[in-house]
């Protein structure tokens, strides 16, 4: 087996070498067909290798609206789990624009602290891309992180719709930042991203917030289990929890740390978080199948020059879009029907 | 040739029967893949009846933040295409969320005096389904509406990214409205947005606002001319316009519906419509291509057993996601590769 593949050495990238685990990254990223056969390629020599101890990592989820204090956030908690002697990397989900592709995130200054450490990594999204890959990419961007000993993996995204569903099925445990403002705090709630959230954290617990967050705390906790007592995501159901916590005097952030871990250990202990991240790589392959296709018929001679002839059909107006589909079919699917 | 198809009465329809056209829309809105054949088939059987003279049909997208009056616009809009004896349909284009399935349209009473118009056809978007397939099904709903001899088919979305995109993508012009915010509207702007756009139009001229309005327009115009003198969507470049506009008093509606006729003349004697189309539909067989691929491989004995076999592979854990992809394209593909 080669030691390098896709100009990533695997033996470095097992033993942790940063600059290792970011080339890597970058190979997940690209969207050329040929970096993504390699990319797949790697991950292959990477689980033949035995670079991943089966389930050892906590991947967990964090959303929240800007301004919540996600990037203040994440800090102290990555802060608490590398002073316990553990490495922990954050990766980001930044669903660009479609059109603009400007970066909802960007802030490069984040994250100060938390980016000196040398027990934490931390990956700014791709700051291109259309959607779908950025989350693939991201979701392979967890099992490299894992490859290369990372204790706990962070995907931090914006509330953005289906880039917190993508996230939240990537991950063991979703997290959702709330501010504690008082009486009203109820009526910002997203009603889906919360349906998905194993935790609820009320941040910004501190100074003159304390009472607010600590009502707020209490408001969800009842507003939760009036609603929605489980937590309805794919991949089982476990309660949700609502904790409080300050980012900017760390009150709260060890139990924030402490609840997600022992939740952790339970579910690996009865076996649920396999069942979960093995429900969930079907959904990743049956993803990947769809969002593969165009390249991978691009390296099909046969079926490119069916696409060519189809496509010159529909520029000289002499085929409708359903007739050329339904043609594209029968190429693809007769000879595969016929031997079933 | 069979006059029904998928129960929908091909001559019927062509005639401009509303409820064969209601009914035929229910037929493409469907998600079920027996529904889909029965679509596909719809639409061909209606190409082979002649149904559709040559881009006989205006095809307009229309789009804006909640709030500015789009609804309001619509009914003026399509009031004086029926006024001049022509035919209008409305179709809605609703982004449900993917979690919740929350409607953000979903206001019944919109539209009053056009809904009860017999030259009139509106049609509220579906109230579930995954955006793909409500865009997908909006674009073969304006196939309908053309076959019905519809004259002008308004295809109107919120503001809301990719949907955007989309109508852009389906419709022969895209035009944005847009609120008489005084100094400040430049502001509100979504660059994402105008840069689609082939037609800005400031609504609500009217009463305290019409000098803000006339401001707005000036302020839009060479703000425009400053950036993007050119319409920057697919299917080629011309230059967009801004007009002033009121849905309350019908001032300057009449020079929007001529603004919008003269250009699509003008694009019809150039051919440049035409050619805008084709590419149009080449783009929307590449995208049905992927997103029917699910239930075409589900008819596919052997690959559906190739499936199961991958997904319990997973499920045992004994293979990658990306082993599972690479498996099962070379399945797909092998056939097709060595017969080239």
């Amino acid at each position: 087996m080669d030691r390098t593949v896709g100009a990533v050495d695997t033996e470095k990238l097992c033993s942790g070498d940063r600059r290792a685990l970011a080339k890597a990254i970058t190979l997940v990223e690209s969207r050329l067909p040929a970096d993504q056969t390699r990319a797949h390629q790697l991950i292959e020599a990477l689980s033949q290798r035995g670079c991943w101890s089966r389930d050892r990592s906590i991947r967990l989820g964090v959303s929240g609206a800007p301004g919540v204090g996600k990037s203040t956030f994440i800090e102290a908690f990555g802060g608490a789990i590398t002073a316990s002697g553990r490495k922990v990397a954050v990766l980001a989900v930044d669903p660009s624009s479609p059109i603009s592709g400007g970066s909802i995130l960007g802030d490069k200054t984040r994250m100060e602290q938390l980016s000196r450490d040398p027990n934490a990594f931390i990956r700014p999204s791709p700051s291109s891309g259309e959607l779908g890959g950025v989350t693939q990419a991201t979701r392979a961007a967890i099992l490299l992180c894992e490859a290369a000993h990372y204790d706990v993996v962070v995907v931090e995204t914006v509330g953005a719709g289906q880039s917190e569903v993508d996230v939240a099925n990537m991950t063991d445990f979703f997290a959702v930042l709330m501010q504690p403002y008082g009486g009203d705090g109820l009526q910002g709630i997203k009603k889906g991203i919360l349906e998905m959230a194993d935790f609820v954290l009320i941040n910004k617990a501190d100074g003159d917030l304390i009472d607010a967050a600590r009502r707020a705390c209490q408001e969800y906790e009842s507003a939760l289990h009036l609603s929605h007592t489980l937590v309805q995501r794919q991949g089982g159901a476990s309660e949700k929890q609502v904790l409080c916590c300050s980012s900017l005097t760390g009150e709260g952030i060890e139990a924030v740390v402490e609840a997600i871990q022992m939740r952790w250990r339970h579910e690996q202990a009865h076996g649920t978080l396999t069942e979960r991240r093995r429900r969930q790589s079907v959904r990743w392959m049956e993803r990947l199948i769809v969002e593969q296709l165009p390249w991978r018929l691009q390296q099909s001679p046969l079926l490119s020059n069916t696409l060519r002839q189809l496509k010159q059909a529909l520029e000289q107006g002499s085929i409708t879009v359903e007739a050329s589909v339904e043609q594209f079919y029968d190429q693809l699917l007769s000879e595969s029907n016929m031997k079933s």
